[in-house]
């Protein structure tokens, strides 16, 4: 029946297994990969979660938010189930909207070495007002350091309609 | 009553055709072909394709998801009946998302030869996160390899939201 | 500037304090009440609660809700803040769906002694499929337990359009 | 040009007047009324008002709420720039969501002395949480008194979705 | 070609006709009638006609809105093209919202004799607030009048989101 | 693999038939029905068409609809490619658009003698104003005509917001 | 942690659990049920099943749904993990849209014996129509069989808007 | 009242002409122009057209599709109810989607000699997948031609979500 | 209160006039500017129109339109009490749609003389067909004039959908 | 449990603390920084602000409008509480549309110094009309003094469909 064969999904050990175990602390050891099998070709992976949830480090009140996680993959790809299991390892973890963004691109970078990748969160308001962070990473010295850049200067041009209901 | 001439639906064997047979394991032989009439002009042909469905090559689970295709033709172009069949064919078929996306663009480069192509697939979610691959070509030494860059590079700026309901 | 006065606002201690304790275990001694101040009118009030998560019971993993709360007081409301943390307190509780939803009723029947009161939770899918139960109650032996009756017959004719995305 | 004439245009000051003074305390006084030329009919009219703002009564901080008014008339009619005018005098104004609704019901009800009326505010979150209060009044003896009775038993069976963005 | 015969569209002068006049100024006499075909049978028409504007009666300013008109015919049908014409002559006209739906309405009862008929009026705002009159009728001393009254006790329990926008 | 046999398909001659012929006049004939399964049981089956175009009596030109089509079945069932064949008729077909609809319910009825079936056309607009006739039937002396009556009653109560874009 | 204690997930095998099977020939064995935990209430739970496919029992094509099933419980709960698994039963049998939805419902009816029970699923289109079954049941001899009655008597008076894109 | 002199509207003969004549058959030659009065300004002009419908050339069956035609004009600019008339003439016409996009592009080059056009064509979907072609022009040998690669390159980055309801 | 101080409101006459007056036949002199404040820097103000209705010149039959007006001001700002009796003067007007457009943009650059600006009219259908001009103009001979070529070569790349509904 | 540490959070006083005063005048001095824990990383951060309210500094009739801020921080960024207060201070603040745009960014690029920032106002409408500025800056003799141009450039090239409901 499969395309992927029983030796290329090697070190895939949290998918279909009974026994998960859920951190809610910190755990970026909790990541897997699996191989890219068309490394000769550029394509984008695209994660939507809308389930994201951490805590803020000045009062300790849950946040709440959607993160869309983008990448061109080199060797090596995330697997999805230890990536739910990473993001929800920030749940009783307390840090600002934009100190959760860089920190899931710099472990999953660390972990992937991708050729290019994105993280953009949407929070829910506190207060009135909702923030929305957007950092992205493109190999040094190669085009898709470039590709941030250009990426970066035309994010969001268009922001989406908004009014807390 | 037509435009088409009987003659220029030549190796259109499944459109309209009664006892078509519907085949669950992979079949890229299925797919037809008849000829670009406007060869002279580039443009685009797009497939919405919202009734792609695959099993998880680990768990055996089915996937569900739909899938955007857009090419510029060359002298052939995929009849869409067989398009239809082809997808079909995925049903008992295990594979990654990711592989899915790249196998259905590598079977239709192999049979239109196009000047560009590209595939994205978007798929529900799997314990809380939802996977998107894109991949596009073109053909390579021409402008259409700079046009895959060019689209590349400006993929999904502006993800959908997503709330898994 | 107030149209409530301070002696109004008796027993609301959690508006508006700021040394706010975030209670993570199922805690619902939070909650507290104000006065109504017109108890001859029967009326509506509906809370919007988009942020609510608990732990699957069986496997630990956590689920996620909107719950829509709506009730007809009587002499006593509840006070939002409190409402905001006792929800956050089933955090770290594990309970089927149709468990959290009847006991979230529970509980606020207890505290406010409502005429009447519904609650609807919304979660996301786990397996590609979603649940959303719903419970309500009327005030036994009074209208309200008739109005419970006919709100229950006539409710949901029409589900939201649902994909997964 | 027009169908109602000068003097059925009696006790209408505010409307097309150039001085008008926007007061932002609390202030009934500036409703005014004109006739109902069709008496003979039970009909409805609605005011859509998504520009509301007050006080919270213990904290200070402003809330937003689009209201909805909805009546039946008998002999009077409220003029749109006068409950304009109403409207925004909550605007330094300190009460609960749900009294804020009461207080503008009765203030109509003693002005118009209608039908039939029902008062709907959607507030703005606050801590995740939204309240929308619903109140309504049927002229007590009358089959408006029933009729008031039979929509609160059939109010918003379908809550609107919300998810705080 | 045709379902109706020449002689069923007996009267209709309008629909089709090359030298229409469209007349600015109230014009209740431009309305047509055909016979309904199917007397025998309760059922409904609406029309949706967003292109009505008419001025304010105080101020001269325009205003604009969409208006919904639904009946159940008894031996009389409107016309659609000479609605259109008879909807354009309030182009000039100056009369409150309230004032206009229920001239309409009176318009098409004394054209018609219909067995039921419901007049909607949305506006667009003036000062933030918009208003939308809604009058219904049925034939007295029938069934019909019943279905009036029923029909405005459950008239719009579900307002639409109004934010000026 | 079939739930249904065979010989439960008696009398579907067109559905996955290959030389399928496309009448454009008027063909009540072309309908066919199926055996209901499950007769003792009251049950809606709704058909979602919204590819009907049919032709202005008067003037020729092409108007375009989508009907819904909701029935209760007794013993009969109409087969839904017969269906397609049978809307298809009315494309060269001039009728009123009020004619249209009854038409169709009548030849529905006269085929499936169902207990219950209403039809509901929306159709674009001509000179900026739209018709959307609707018409119902139940078997008279059954509880079904007291359906009819009561969805009569309540049909349509919140018209959907048409803008003519 | 957990409300629900071990002993109230007997009979619960499959929630959680690494070696699941996927069966895809018609299965309705794999259902297993849980307490209710309030049985002394009446309360709706609903699944929103997106991920539904079968095939067409005269021409072998995939079919596509999304199926809503909502009943308010007896003793014995439905466990969503095991619904999944015979949901996706069905993808490789053959049946009309119409049988489907009446043998999950027979189904569900004879596992979990509920107070009632209702099924709707919304397929997508076959040569340009689409087709919705709905049906629904109550115990026979109670008020739910009234219910049953009148929920289908007031079922979908409002069909969305279908448009094939 | 009017800004088009009589003289400015030469050759416009179908507009407000009360004997139109439908044709059914492909019919480039009724379409009509007036002159552009503004030849020094490059501008866009753009037609929704959702009233398209063809046949299919192999089976005969109707195809739906709406239709965006955008142009920037030279001296010569299409009139609108001729536009609607040669559309009209696809009705018993059978070709390919691909086909009729580029035939209508064709003969308002040759009709209009515009600087620059595109047309996208959205048609419903046979099988559970829709096409959607799209073709554009700038006259060889100027920016506009560079104009034509530069939006091909560009064309739909972001394909609409399709779910064929 | 104000930050504006009175002097920097001169020349603007008709902001909370009371006596305005309401002229139907074109008239570009009503058009008021006040001073920029922030000539230093390029930015946007754009206006939201959607209440704009001119005639047909050739058959006089009222036309509807929503228009979007952008410009990056210089030295002068219209006054938006200005631009709508502007617009309103439009009521009584005849001409096409392209004209419309064409000649807004020359009065508003005559009146601002901005640095660059653009006018976007979306019309309701005529024959099922509606037209939407869009035209734009940069200073000649600075970077405006770019702008403009830039802008008109990126427009509309995703035309929005149109059903007429 | 926090990721950022106590003196990681000097400066911040406002966030969590229980006596905050609402100022309703203009106070620019209420606004707070923290550090950015990511100065060599170019990312956005956006604000989603709907609950701006000032007054017209002509009628000091109250403003509604959503604010949306976007900013690439440099080494210091807005704490979000201390601009809810910020913005809360235009309350009382009479000052035009597109003065009070210019005013904000003015205080935040003097308040972060950022490397780019821009301000977006969406206001409901007077009379008809709403007014959308939108300003941006990148610091001068950068490449992101480029960039405010490049996105200046491209701004809003799709106006959002408006139509004051
Ligand atoms: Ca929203
Ligand atoms: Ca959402
Ligand atoms: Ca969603
Ligand atoms: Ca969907
Ligand atoms: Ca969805
Ligand atoms: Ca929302
Ligand atoms: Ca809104
Ligand atoms: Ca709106
Ligand atoms: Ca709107
Ligand atoms: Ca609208
Ligand atoms: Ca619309
Ligand atoms: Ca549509
Ligand atoms: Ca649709
Ligand atoms: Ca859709
Ligand atoms: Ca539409
Ligand atoms: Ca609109």
């Amino acid at each position: 029946m499969a395309g992927r064969k029983e030796e290329e999904l090697n070190g895939v050990t949290l998918l279909g297994n009974q026994g998960t175990q859920y951190v809610f602390e910190y755990a970026p050891h909790v990541l897997e990969v699996f191989d890219n099998k068309h490394p000769g070709r550029d394509y984008f992976v695209k994660f939507n979660c809308p389930e994201f949830t951490s805590l803020c480090p000045k009062t300790g009140q849950p946040d709440f938010a959607t993160i869309y996680i983008s990448y061109i993959p080199d060797q090596k790809m995330v697997e999805s189930k230890s990536l739910k299991l990473y993001l929800f390892s920030f749940r009783n973890h307390g840090d600002f909207h934009e100190d959760c963004m860089n920190i899931i691109m710099n472990d999953l970078i660390a972990l992937m070495e991708p050729r290019y990748i994105e993280v953009w969160g949407k929070f829910t308001p506190r207060g009135g007002i909702s923030i929305d962070p957007y950092c992205n990473w493109g190999r040094p010295g190669t085009k898709y350091e470039q590709m941030a850049d250009y990426r970066l200067m035309n994010h969001d041009l268009y922001p989406e309609n908004i009014d807390n209901r």
